[in-house]
């Protein structure tokens, strides 16, 4: 498949394309980054790299870093971590505290913030220094070591985190957040604030296409019994309540970030990742989300 | 792969376990039903049949029959389809008015009742005999002229709809039915009353496997876009509240149905269904989900 | 107390106000009473009848009407009554299913749609006669026997009755109605399309001000102490979601109907009524709760 | 009207009784107080003090000060108040986030603990020292200068305080908290931590049955409209979701805490108080409503 062509053709059909999306502004320095910024980078198995606009660019990657924390947990010896947080789809917008109370307390799935809350918080528990063991899991799957956070985006988040706290407490108060309250909170903002490029994500995403196992190494980072469930996981919950117009469209597990990204894989086949920060009324990536769509399209392959 | 040996050594393992779960009994007549029976069958596109068990005994397919009603909405010219049903998964039990109250009588997806009620409105407006051509419609690709409807069951059902009726009233005061309430609901008790074996319907879910052609002929029944957004669905709905659990453990695109039949395929590998009646707290045959488990763990492939 | 001169001031502060309330649309035929319509009666115990306006011209009491049901299922031997609906205020729109779902079929209380559904349920199984004994017992409070319904009323609102009938199945599935769902639909519209005068309300309400009996007779309709519960019922559930608003801002128990009619008592005091067609944001009269609430700061009395 | 005859009578009737309620346990320190405790004061307007068993004990008056908070919020110059909270009854259990996100962080009212932390926010904005005026005040009214909080009570609360700023949190995200959550939830903690007993309490609330002065002075607290208007908001509001079922079965304005106690008034006649710790399902006294209920059962007088 000549995918050069394909990516060039995406990228003439996207860069015209005017997103009716809004920059994420909860986090007041995240609405400062341009909203004309677009870049998309694949990473292919069996033929290496192809990418176009500014996917050399790092950016926020906020809730794609909740796929590396659940990666740590699942590393962990954390026999609990399914007993804390649950695998099912949330059907309800991202930080919601209606659906957590319902449900006594237990997240829906880890990638909503309060199961990202949940891993944070077991994490902790496990690790020595937990900011720096995350940090180094992500920079050596991503095959960089000048990986690091934004610290103007974690500052702000730190600032604007009631929401966030309010869901810790709340999960606290039935007996599901072990650590400190602010801790868990810090720890949590540290990893959103994570910066990297499309091709750094794409390399770090690699695992997943891969069974678990460094590219072109004999590192096998995690079983592919685990990178399998965390694909599953991706596919049915990796875009908050718009999973299911993911898969409809897209056809691909993958995991969004209001910073405007969002990376994906296809088990087997390849990474690819895009960059636009104007998100959909879903908090997705309106142009990020219509690359990947031309992307399974063009190319006649979804998992489906 | 030896496909047989697979096969025995799951019939070995699960025909000792004892389900604690419930044969359905909210439609009387599907409670006779021996809890007893089990019984798988899987249809590779390579290598033909395999199967165990109670394989050739029919049994109510119920919701399974959703995904044909899809199927068939989506061959007719239903250019609304997607506006009057989302595709999101539903993070509630499968007959929930609650969601359906919120989202101003838009179902979230077609395989929870209320779309699937939407879908037998559209194509009782599209058809000229619904229940003759969709008897005739599964009929053609599970390549079985005697398939037909359990009248006692879809007696027995028509005299307890409370609920669904409840449902259907509801979306057409949001304006979301065109016919009368009767007769969506007298079509929507008749496809979930059809019988059929394990066998059958294997043969009938091969067109999912198969990018939409029946095997071993020329017949395209529909286009490869449009099965590929039917497996989506069926990846993220299939399987009421329990949608992620079964990607996370199975990691195939799937339906099941109260009458402990669950069908799912693999995509361009095969088709397989199991039927066990004692359904699990979600609804879902609780051993037929062990079945399929076993099935993707021993071989090794799921499409993650 | 001078009530002429307070019902006057009532007259002239209210009629220059413009509502900015809408007519109720939801039944065609309600949505063609004009607008500028406005009427108000007080009925004293000690000292007779004032109004002002349109007092004397019958209009469709709707909601009003689950008063006296309410009243008429309190003196039949109903047993389970207070089993079958509650007596807690809402806290939801006044036609929610999600209330009725999450609490299993057990209504809030009898004043929102669907309690006043079991509670026609339940006059069915009690009386002979229902619709004919239903009319007899509210003309007989009203000392006024031409009262009768409006039958286009009556008729416009069979044709839109989805809503209601989606809540009579949802109960019914919940075993909490007994007779035909229709039938149970028809008596319940019969009594929402009665007519009647503000005067003619004024006088059926004094029996809720007056201990249960007739004014000015030996004649107990019901006992003291259960029209007090029926009271305490209209202070906490009588307007819907705004049941607390209008205690605080008026501080009467009354009930509201989306006629645009309002009818409040004060025990030991008086019953008063008023009319104005267009409604608030919550369904209730804008222009009569601003003359309830001018009347109890006018007296300076209220029940508080 | 001889009340003492009638205090006996409830003295008798209910000290056989057996509560199968609980006594509070989310707070460790309030489950150490003895079960049987039980006492009532009635303090009538025309012929002073009746009481019978422990009414002259102290214990933690907790969600009863919620009135006195009110109270002094309506003192203050703070016309933003009942922007910041709504006057509805909840419909609810006592603590539900589930509403305030659905509402946007406006809390239903003043007497859930939500509207009683932006009730004590909105103190803090306008006392120079918050819980040094709010002791004053209680003590004023109560004329009685040794009343102070049980330091235990207040440490045990601080300790277990994750609801409440989970609840607090998730106001501040909404814009609805002014100033520091700690502050806030200090405050409203050390409210909560006020002990008195019946006969203080009793006291305390004749200021709201006797419109709003101190009885046999000329010292007016608070205006008769605003006492009328936290009458009616006790009316709707003041028992958790079972406001209704206490105005069906009491019919008077009364506030209960979880530390098992009561207070009650009827306008220009009486203020009464019960306290028996044991809890029903609802969170409100067993015993306690028990003896309300049959007070205005025996004196055949309720607001109704």
């Amino acid at each position: 498949m000549d995918y050069q062509k394909i990516i060039n053709q995406i990228a003439q059909e996207v860069s015209v394309k005017e997103s009716k999306g809004k920059v994420a502004s909860y986090i007041p320095e995240l609405s400062c980054v341009p909203s004309d910024k677009l870049g998309m980078h694949l990473y292919c198995i069996n033929s290496g790299h192809y990418q176009f606009g500014d996917s050399a660019e790092r950016f926020s990657i906020q809730s794609i870093s909740k796929v590396f924390a659940l990666t740590m947990a699942m590393l962990a010896p954390a026999e609990d971590l399914f007993k804390r947080v649950d695998v099912e789809p949330s059907g309800d917008p991202f930080n919601s505290l209606i659906q957590l109370e319902y449900e006594k307390g237990i997240p829906r799935n880890p990638f909503i913030n309060a199961g990202a809350l949940v891993v944070s918080d077991l994490l902790i528990s496990h690790l020595e220094n937990p900011k720096e063991e995350f940090l180094e899991f992500v920079r050596a799957i991503a095959h960089t070591k000048s990986i690091g956070i934004n610290d103007a985006v974690y500052q702000s988040e730190k600032r604007h985190s009631d929401r966030n706290a309010s869901l810790v407490h709340l999960m606290k108060s039935f007996g599901n957040i072990e650590n400190d309250v602010d801790e868990v909170l810090d720890f949590y903002i540290y990893q959103c604030a994570v910066e990297m490029s499309c091709k750094e994500l794409a390399m770090a995403f690699m695992i997943y296409a891969n069974g678990g196992a460094l590219l072109n190494t004999d590192s096998q980072i995690i079983a592919p019994s685990k990178i399998k469930r965390i694909n599953a996981i991706m596919q049915t919950c990796g875009f908050y309540d718009e999973a299911g117009e993911f898969s409809f469209r897209v056809g691909l597990p993958g995991k969004s970030g209001v910073g405007g990204g969002i990376a994906a894989i296809h088990p087997g086949q390849y990474a690819v990742t895009v960059w636009s920060p104007p998100l959909n009324a879903k908090g997705n990536s309106e142009l990020g989300m219509l690359c990947l769509e031309n992307l399974t399209t063009l190319t006649g392959l979804s998992i489906f």
